[in-house]
């Protein structure tokens, strides 16, 4: 691997680049923003070594091309990178929903024979854009690559062996599995924090309440402060196994007013302890490491 | 003020004592736990001055007395330290619901011409006992003092002066409306929290599900990591002002739901814009700020 195409160059594609240059990998990043200014400002940070003036300039010549953008957005780019796509190259992306991108880009890419094998680091912030890109955002992180069924072996290992490098843990999962799987560990959490900020702060102006609001609303919240345009994306891309998510939440609220309503404190403690432990288990083996 | 007693030596005691020694003010720190091994930790780690046998031996002679349990567990130490409670002195606690502590503590204290006033400190953590007290949990910390009605001033000044050495911002408000608020700010949060870790955990030793709790999942159910028995407690005193916020959260969901079963994503986008520009208002002025 000599070249890398970084197409999007915000949180996500800046910390790429700024991984690949802290890392001392031997890449030339050429990298492609919609936005001059972004990418002034990541040649400025060392993110990228160029700046490709459309998505087909920057993906000519470099062994991998890599989507940074909200999901819904990547197709549109990858069409755009056509004329420069060519047989032997290999295309991924940081898209959070994978069933939509399976079934949008190979049908894209079929004719000019570049292997797309999608990949999703479980890795983020909820602040957005290359000012907060961090060349360390990929380190330990979780890198779920979802291959289309029978995609050859290749490509599969050169997109885990670019992740790998970015010191991320790479997991080959279905496109299918992902989708379930995060709706409940990610787009659910998104979800709950967004309805409590829109719950606590349903009265606007409520006097005195911002000065009540302590450390357990700010980190219960904090996620809801992530880019309305990408979580948009993924709830448009991811509705119906997060609506059976937000479902299976409504049951344990419904539980929990009943539970309240009828003074059954037992089932109160049953959701406060039940809920502490499942919490340990569930980030086991995470202690020391930023997740 | 030259003495004060500290009635329970876990994280919000403990961190009372250490802050005092910090900030170098010249009070003689009386402990009292329930556990010797506590006991001999907070002597070890400099947040008492001396331990005392029983509530009463530790209030007798104090000016000020801190009750630092479980709200539910407050009124039988003030109990239990009547015997030790004379005319002049100021009892406050740090529960985290006041309408229960209001309605139960004056009636004990009724014969001994002492002054209850208690106070609530907005500060805390997910973490538990005398190893996770700090001398700066209560820097730039809210303390709510709730007052009862008609209560003389001097013991209020009193209180206030107490938190304010402990680099605190008081705020006086009645014990209706602190309990409606709270319930709001806080309880809600950490029920949304409990619930969340729990609907995720629905099915234990799911395959995979561990490796795809990121940050997200992290911060959102952080609070549903605190102590289960201070939290019932907190629940059972203030029971009807959390139903009446769960279900105002439950009206969002529900709206959420119906966007999301309709393919109305206009809808789903107002809960993203807005959850984020509520956030933004609730916590204006806390950057940089450990809330």
């Amino acid at each position: 691997m000599r070249r890398v195409a970084v197409i999007g160059l915000g949180l996500m594609g800046g910390s790429i680049g700024l991984a690949i240059k802290a890392r001392k990998l031997p890449w030339e990043v050429v990298g492609y923003t919609r936005t001059p200014a972004n990418g002034r400002r990541a040649l400025r940070r060392g993110a990228a070594d160029s700046l490709a003036s459309t998505p087909a300039k920057a993906a000519e010549g470099a062994d991998i091309v890599v989507y940074c953008a909200p999901v819904r957005a990547i197709p549109t780019l990858v069409r755009e990178s056509l004329p420069g796509l060519s047989e032997g190259q290999v295309l991924t992306d940081v898209g959070s929903t994978r069933m939509f991108l399976e079934s949008e880009i190979p049908a894209i890419v079929a004719g000019v024979g570049a292997a797309f094998v999608g990949s999703h680091p479980v890795a983020g912030s909820e602040q957005q854009g290359i000012d907060a890109a961090r060349a360390d955002l990929y380190e330990k992180a979780t890198v779920l690559i979802t291959p289309i069924p029978k995609a050859p072996e290749a490509p599969i290992s050169t997109v885990q062996t670019f992740w790998k490098k970015l010191g991320g843990r790479t997991v080959v999962i279905s496109s299918r599995d992902h989708d379930r799987l995060l709706a409940r560990t990610s787009h659910l959490p998104h979800m709950v924090a967004s309805l409590l900020a829109l719950t606590v702060g349903r009265v606007p102006g409520h006097e005195k309440l911002a000065a009540f609001c302590g450390s357990g609303f700010a980190d219960t919240s904090r996620v809801a402060e992530g880019s309305p345009d990408v979580w948009l994306d993924i709830v448009r891309t991811n509705r119906s196994n997060l609506a059976e998510e937000l479902r299976a939440y409504r049951t344990q609220l419904d539980r929990l007013l009943e539970s309240l309503d009828e003074g059954d404190f037992a089932g109160v403690q049953h959701v406060l302890e039940a809920g502490r432990s499942a919490r340990r288990q569930l980030l086991a083996g995470k202690k020391g490491k930023r997740t």
